[in-house]
């Protein structure tokens, strides 16, 4: 495995030998390291400073079920700290085979003229973007299908990426071809476009697989996390609702976020469910598809195919908890149809639905929309494809619609919006997004499986350290959360992959020992970057205004946010 | 002398002793101590935890020459730190008179009712604001002047502030009752918007000077500052000219920030230039007045009326150089007409005028305006107060403007706006702007008549740190820097005005006593908000991009600024 470097202003490439200090890390870990030593943490994201890495987890590249994600960072615009998002699709499959360890895409070109970067073996072409540039996601991608053929990864932007709004992310196709596995947060989409860079192209034709050191001993550690995953209970339910079935969860716990963060249960969840979702989808037929892997190989396949009521015509897919979240209770909208057509139209954007959600849920406490009213929210949406100045406000996320409109509930940490689990509520993740370096996100570390009564302030820092510590350990592998269902009863086979992989002698501590230099990595990056304890709070109003029907704020004493990595 | 304290919520009132620690400040320096002791830094500064606090300097209310200016602080929505915003007119004298050492605003109501705060001898009283509401600041100003009378002080906020729009500032009404001394930079007309106070109404009416212990001193020392300041050759020049001759001094440096400050020097200069408005004033007659005083007792008198042509109407009062540069040159505009107009537009809106000219020439780069075109900035300014979503960014400062339409050429420190003196061309300007806890502010620390070759970047943190240190310490007066004419051929005044005064000791070294503790407090509660030495810098691309004609970059090196207050 190399790092590859493209400079795109001189558009010179090179093939380098993986450092030293970098070699043990992969994906998430990787990416905070190569960051810390080669970016300026006070640099402009947007100028020529920044750089976009991609790293696939040290694990991808062997078609593991959940186990191919690709590792995309830089400094985010939208939090102004490290940032890491990550993606299922082919992506990270793809570069994985190239032998990349590493892609570092550095500077911007000096010229307007867009480009689409093509990667195959050995090898790096520079092809013009023209064409596509101005087009959606769907549109790009097909194009984009039309010249390189069905058998490539492509990691792209959309116009919002092109106009360097910072809720943009970056979209890699699944195996299906779909382009809407979304490396969604922080703004990397418009770090792909401040340097002009419309898509990436994977072409591995040709490569093998990476090497194995121990194959046997490989084959074995894999066969035994395969049965612990297929086994797990979860990863049934999870086929058949996917992450919708958190709707009901969240609302149980009085923790959904709804009405922009005013209430913690929903009248209506019942219409928005998994539940409801499985049985729409099932009723509908043709295309539509209540299970769908993302990654070739993945057991759970816990993604959806939300068709047209016609049958013919895909909506969008997945549709996710996350995107019901914010899209729906949080705008009082309460019917899945019109959740996919916006969920459809800020794919098509190349935003990040988590945060667009919450601007638009910003807007309705501005007074320029009506929670419930869906064709007001499409037409919001609209109005970010139209490039008006509202539409411009909306794509640079919750935080400056807040700003821009005065209003004071806004749902952000490090100006980056939190995603569909109320903190006042459901107090671990308050934890998380309170003190992860990446801004406010769930993925950062799940507290909501955790056996602790969630409206209470004790103890959540311990919960939230765990899974904070465990996901920077996963996105350090490539791992998908629901990886963890086969980790959970059989913790043994990550060293045990790792190690015949590698050839290296790690111990079950590996997954900590991963997440506690990640973290580390992350918190120095920020550090340097000017981030203080000060930027590791939840908004003020979350710690006066009570959420109901518990009616509880947010109470995890300060002093025990700071010492969460006092390790 | 005693503090008052006014809880806008309960409406609760106190008159208190002035505690120990307070005693021998007053202006900026009380505001950062009080700020310090009673404000939690991280705090929402839209939020109830805020307080908006009104301070007269140390020598307020004897109708000193160029000494009675008001200050006013709070943490600030624009930078999120330490503010104090200054102005003449008749605030400080007034509140001085009522004993007010300092006016502290609490709370925020949790009704929606506007209110207007009557402060008279040892009472105050809330009447209701409802008919003002929405108004501009003029007819606003007009009204309160039928309703209170022609001899008291009012300090008012505009539609801007009322929307809590990041550029809002607070308006004094000057001796003839033009409501356009503006404490303008940093937001603190949204704090008092926030407050939902439309206006303070101060009747000294039956109050008293403030005790002198010492007179025989006091108007010795008096006398001393009165002929230096008379005799000093700028007090002439600033009464012919006023501060728009600094126009030719900055174009001359190659520092006139000129289309958005991408070039030094404007090539119309001339038509905006102080010669140029004071023949335009003497020309047009009428009510034009090319010298006038804010401020009772003022012998420099640096302020002008600038009349229709009509010379029956006044279109602005005054017309100063900083607007002059961020809405003449910065937008490419020469006439002086439509400045005018602008000015206007933006005081009645109670907005400050940098601010708003910054985020003109940010939108220029944008592509919603040309370079130039004077109508277009007119309408763009009407845009904020049809509240528009575009309107609302412009009122939101150069920064947000700059965020939200992708603009990397963005005047901000602090995210506050870089005033009229190009710190690439003016590099001792460039330590200040960095440097100080305020944000951008020229007025914290000019260097442009120093000793100094001003494109070399040597030298340049001794002589902004001196200034720094004199105009904290001026503000800590209630000076303006006009009158450091008067101190600089007679720096004992100072300590021998004060110490008649009070009855205090000090000795020549007060001006930098004053500066230095007002500083220490100010980057103390920054620190406490979560300021780092990443923010003491300009935006990168000023150490990137060259400014035309000297086609010099900010170079200054980092470790000088880090360590420029290493007392």
């Amino acid at each position: 495995m190399n790092i590859w470097r493209i400079n795109v202003n001189s558009q010179q490439f090179s093939i380098e030998d993986v450092p030293t200090s970098w070699q043990h890390l992969g994906g998430r870990g990787l990416l905070a390291k190569i960051l810390l030593d080669e970016v300026t943490p006070t640099c402009d994201p947007l100028g020529p400073h920044n750089k976009l890495v991609f790293s696939p987890g040290l694990l991808v590249g062997h078609r593991l079920s959940s186990l191919d994600r690709i590792s995309i960072g830089g400094k985010s615009p939208l939090t102004g700290g490290v940032k890491e998002a990550n993606a299922g699709g082919r992506t990270g499959y793809h570069l994985a085979r190239l032998g990349i360890k590493a892609l570092i895409i550095e500077d911007r070109p000096i010229e307007d003229n867009w480009q689409i970067i093509y990667l195959s073996k050995d090898s790096v072409r520079f092809d013009d973007a023209a064409e596509l540039v101005g087009g959606g996601v769907y549109d790009s991608a097909s194009q984009l299908r039309k010249k390189y053929g069905d058998q490539v990864a492509v990691a792209l932007i959309g116009p919002g990426g092109e106009k360097k709004m910072r809720a943009a992310g970056i979209q890699n196709i699944d195996i299906d071809y779909y382009p809407s596995r979304i490396a969604a947060r922080g703004g990397l989409g418009a770090v792909m476009g401040s340097k002009k860079i419309k898509a990436i192209v994977i072409d591995a034709e040709g490569c093998e697989s990476p090497p194995i050191i121990n194959l046997e001993a490989f084959k074995d550690a894999r066969k035994r996390y395969t049965i612990a995953l297929t086994n797990h209970p979860q990863t049934t339910s999870y086929a058949d609702y996917g992450t919708a079935a958190m709707a009901n969860m969240c609302n149980g716990f009085g923790g959904l976020p709804t009405r922009n963060f005013s209430q913690g249960t929903f009248e209506h969840v019942e219409k928005i469910a998994g539940e409801q979702l499985r049985e729409l989808l099932i009723e509908r037929g043709g295309v539509s598809k209540t299970t769908h892997a993302c990654m070739a190989g993945c057991l759970i396949r816990c993604s959806n195919v939300f068709g047209h009521e016609n049958g013919e015509r895909v909506v969008v897919s997945p549709l996710e908890y996350e995107t019901i979240g914010l899209m729906g209770s949080n705008l009082g909208i309460d019917d899945l149809d019109v959740i996919a057509r916006m969920n459809r139209e800020v794919n098509d954007l190349g935003l990040d639905s988590i945060e667009i959600g919450a601007a638009l849920g910003v807007l309705c406490d501005a007074g320029l929309m009506t929670f419930g009213d869906g064709a007001r929210a499409l037409q919001l949406i609209t109005e970010i494809r139209s490039l008006t100045p509202l539409g411009r406000v909306i794509g640079n996320g919750a935080g400056l619609t807040g700003q821009i409109f005065g209003v004071e509930r806004v749902p952000v940490v490090k100006n980056q919006a939190i995603s569909a689990y109320d903190p006042r509520a459901i107090k671990g993740m308050g934890v998380t997004y309170a003190t992860t370096a990446q801004g406010a996100d769930h993925t950062c570390g799940m507290t909501i499986r955790a056996k602790v009564k969630h409206t209470q302030a004790s103890g959540q820092i311990k919960h939230s350290r765990e899974a904070q510590l465990k996901m920077a350990g996963y996105d350090s592998l490539g791992a998908c959360i629901f990886a963890g269902f086969g980790f959970a009863d059989a913790m043994e086979t990550i060293s045990g992959m790792v190690n015949a992989r590698y050839g290296t002698e790690y111990g079950k501590n590996l997954l900590q020992q991963l997440g506690r230099e990640t973290i580390e990595n992350e918190r120095e990056f920020n550090h340097r970057a000017g981030f203080t304890k000060a930027d590791d709070r939840l908004p003020e109003w979350m710690t006066r205004e009570p959420l109901p029907p518990h009616d509880t704020v947010f109470d995890v004493p300060e002093e025990e946010l700071d010492s969460i990595f006092d390790f």
